[in-house]
């Protein structure tokens, strides 16, 4: 099925307002000054790690790296790094490696969800093909460990190689349960907490594994990641039913269209009537979408609050990584750690 | 283009005498007796370590792992531990390891090749997709580096994870060079050395790695591996214009169906005629493979000697790896590795 453009003037999707007043970058600013500095110096470690004498290699790369992503997920590990006092400059090049595996996993991700797009360019697929997207995606992700091994922490290396094997794991459980409509919420958390949260987790904690830091450090900044990142994905279904879209260079529905089991799916199907399951199995679970579609499942969710509750519960995960930083003495840093669960969980794109 | 079966009586493909009278499986003896009791413990980490919540991943996983390769790689971490008086256990977690990165590289090579069999089976990715092949190839490299950590030492990091980095590399050139009919010998062993020769040599070296032998060791292993891993290759490329395919579980002409450069294509394309090039061209370039076109290709290695000019390139770097291991002194490991080569380069399947 192609992505359909939807016709109509009536604003798409759920509104809700946000409980924060302010332009939600607000929040991501005190992080974004945090590591301003640290982050010119993952980008010369990206570019140049990204070279290889196959040419394919850097454009592919490129293509993604370029093509301004938020690098939240390094960010994260110069954060924790910087939080727990870190003097070093070994965190900067694990950040890199953090988001090289980040960058592995969305070309692997685009050739099995089959995505044309990725940040409002073509997806790499689309442009290589899903071989080329499939090794350079590899290709990335041996690099990662090679520069994990230069720097030669093995609690870093431990933490990241973990988080590699489960991240894989939650793709393979989303697979899995593709296209299943009767997917439960804890299966459904259980998916995201692997394929999503565990490298929100695995950066955060490196940042203060790379310090040698005490295992309460380490288990707290592990829980503000892992919370944020379960957080970050819930806001991410939401949005993709009822947020400003076109700017992060989606269209509203791509996980509808693409049979996505997410939150707002899974609640409205719990509960809606036995019409109602009928119309989530004929579209998401049989594929058969036809025009109308999408706004009728918009308009059930609205209905049962879907959104509203997948919102409620993604500030409740997280309210748990806000505290889960209160181990640390108030700082600058601990603020804009705080911050930016602002900004993921009022984000609009 | 489906597999065709090629009719007719007459034996296909290029006999070429062996140079050993031998079976060639005698020469394998010696490794089988050497390692037996450390692959006992190898197999049981592969069982133990390709275990997940997930069904899919050890459904999956199990149909590669069972299917009976000859486990080579993680045989050359043995012997080459053992080689150098390695006294320690870590040397077979280190294996398994290996194994495991070979495992991922198969699942995501069939993905990228379209095959439709492996090792006498349907390809996993012909029962469970594409998707699965790629995601299930994700975890497997995530826990063979998981593994790696657990053992802890750097050095067999660093070797290994650059094998993984290399390996990738290897396969995007080759899938740069697809179907181009002028591609050089040269550039076909790059690729070869890439991604190939990079876990043979790594397998080998990290065997004396994690036993902290000096560089000269090291070397000599990496050299052996490295040789003995294009020697390999290059046997399997004109083994499928030439052997005993069927045992493989393979059927002649895989290669040439898939529109493979390999060297036995190479060398008949440099030293033929323009019309014989235009031959190539359609059917390796362009891929319009007719019926008898198989036959016409291998009559072509024939009259140009390309066959036996690609065993005798294989049985060069056979003779370079007996070489490398000149540096230990004469031992029944030293033995059993060279006989390995033997192996290598006479199996006929």
């Amino acid at each position: 099925m192609k992505p359909k453009q939807i016709s109509g003037e009536a604003p798409l999707g759920v509104v809700v307002p946000l409980e924060d007043a302010r332009d939600p970058s607000e929040s991501l600013k005190p992080m974004l000054d945090l590591v301003a500095e640290d982050m010119g110096g993952i980008n010369r470690i990206i570019l140049d790690k990204a070279i290889s004498d196959v040419d394919l290699i850097p454009e592919l790369a490129h293509h993604l790296i370029d093509s301004g992503g938020k690098r939240l997920r390094p960010m994260l590990t110069i954060a924790a790094a910087k939080l727990v006092g870190f003097t070093g400059t070994s965190h900067i090049r694990v950040a890199a490696a953090v988001e090289f595996m980040h960058t592995a996993t969305l070309l692997h991700d685009d050739v099995v969800d089959e995505s044309n797009t990725r940040r409002g360019k073509r997806a790499a697929r689309m442009i290589w093909g899903n071989q080329a997207s499939v090794l350079v995606g590899d290709f990335l992700l041996g690099q990662a460990f090679r520069m994990l091994v230069e720097v030669g922490s093995l609690p870093v290396l431990r933490i990241l190689s973990n988080a590699a094997a489960v991240i894989a794991e939650g793709e393979v459980m989303q697979l899995a349960a593709a296209k299943n409509t009767s997917t439960t919420e804890d299966a459904y958390l259980a998916i995201i907490d692997a394929k999503t949260a565990a490298l929100f987790s695995g950066a955060a904690e490196s940042g203060a594994a790379i310090a040698n830091r005490p295992t309460e450090e380490l288990d707290a900044l592990r829980s503000y990641g892992k919370n944020l990142g379960i957080s970050f994905q819930l806001i991410d279904d939401a949005l993709d039913y009822s947020g400003d879209a076109a700017r992060l260079g989606k269209s509203i529905g791509d996980d509808f269209r693409e049979g996505k089991i997410t939150l707002p799916v899974i609640l409205s199907y719990r509960r809606g009537s036995d019409k109602e399951r009928a119309f989530w199995n004929r579209t998401i679970a049989a594929g058969d979408i036809q025009d109308g579609d999408l706004e009728t499942a918009i308009q059930l969710m609205k209905k049962h609050k879907a959104i509203e509750s997948t919102l409620e519960r993604a500030r409740t995960y997280g309210a748990i990584a806000r505290d889960a930083l209160g181990v640390f003495p108030a700082s600058p840093e601990r603020d804009a750690m705080r911050e930016v669960i602002t900004f993921c969980v009022n984000r609009t794109h």
